[in-house]
């Protein structure tokens, strides 16, 4: 597996009153990861969000909240695309900290749609070369 | 089934580039709902969140979005908890537009833990009591 | 004058971890405020966001806190316009507590502006008209 | 001058339905850049954020939006502290494009206070100490 590696720095704004990352935010912040890895493929970030009038917006999510994450924190992300369908793809996104202990997962399943007609379209070669380096 | 119903504006600020609502905001937006359904409950939102030293933070997420939702909206959001184990127990919330047709699903796994130790602790009575009016 | 009233639930999410309100996040709350008073106006969200190929954006902003916000609480809101230039006006947004106390204070400089050129363009009539009810 | 200087890159989830940054993120994203001006004093994270039980909330903000910021693009922040009074201090960041435009500018001012009492105190040598370097 070729996952796509970077640094998070947990926020201020991510905590919350008991001083743990509010788990919403670990969800967001693993969008921002997956954003960096589009960044980085053949794509790139207009090549992705303005795809020939697509969009792959996400019908399912799921988070797995191993350890507690805090402000102030620089965790170890690392992220990855797998289980290509025929119109969709999901994504991992993992944080781990200094020692490699996973603090927590995210899997998210996009759907590839038309964007005048919402309706599903197989997946293009452009998105499936592009994110080949980086699947599982 | 006894659901705690409200209502959800969608804010301007909730919805992305592409016009409709960033998905994690609407497992954000699914707290509040689960924050309004316990401020309804004998326990209250002190006797929640500052109980007995206990915390109750959330291990497993996982959501469903099953029609978009946009800036402006108002939905009709329901709440309910369901699957109490020992030590955890899971809320469920739902968005719907006017017509009744469910937007979003969202179903979080809280743990109760001791603040102090971060270790499991069996659900108290006074939260199996309080939740009893809003479970399936 | 005439000011929009409604109350402003805080969010668990909102709070920081030394258990106040983020301050961004009071900005951003004066804003949804902003958009429900909106609401309230003979131009409605669409007449408002959709407006002619215009834009209001925010040129400034600036804000002042007074007392502290808390997860949890429910705030009396009020908000109104004042100031109408050329080009811009201004909204103000007060957040007080059960007692009366304001606890922040937002401005927001809005222009409008030609969507297609980002160019100032004069505040339309259908604007006037739709704040004056709501104008200090 | 001695500015603090770092890269920001814009979130897909910092941008509204009108395709530009929403205005109370760019002030969530100033916070951020102090943060890591913070981080890199003497004083640290956990010095500034636990520092002899006081805390330093923001009393004013303010900011000007010159030019809008789009998700996906990488702007350069600088972040400097200035007018130190007896019990406040000001941080201004301000967020450049590529070609050295300013597109906006925050300014902070914080009031060190006692956590116990919320009374103002003077500001620590330690805290002036620290800012020094980072001082206009």
């Amino acid at each position: 597996m070729a996952a796509f590696h970077t640094s998070v720095t947990i926020r201020f704004e991510d905590a919350d009153p008991a001083g743990i990352v509010f788990y919403p935010r670990v969800i967001a912040l693993a969008h921002g990861v997956v954003e960096d890895l589009i960044r980085q493929t053949e794509l790139g970030w207009h090549g992705w969000f303005d795809h020939h009038g697509l969009a792959a917006p996400v019908r399912h999510a799921e988070a797995d909240f191993l350890a507690p994450m805090r402000a102030g924190e620089a965790l170890e992300a690392r992220a990855w695309a797998e289980k290509f369908g025929e119109t969709s793809g999901t994504f991992v996104v993992e944080f781990a900290g200094k020692d490699g202990t996973v603090r927590a997962r995210v899997r998210t399943v996009h759907v590839l749609v038309d964007r005048a007609t919402g309706q599903p379209v197989p997946l293009t070669s452009e998105i499936r070369e592009a994110l080949a380096p980086f699947s599982a």
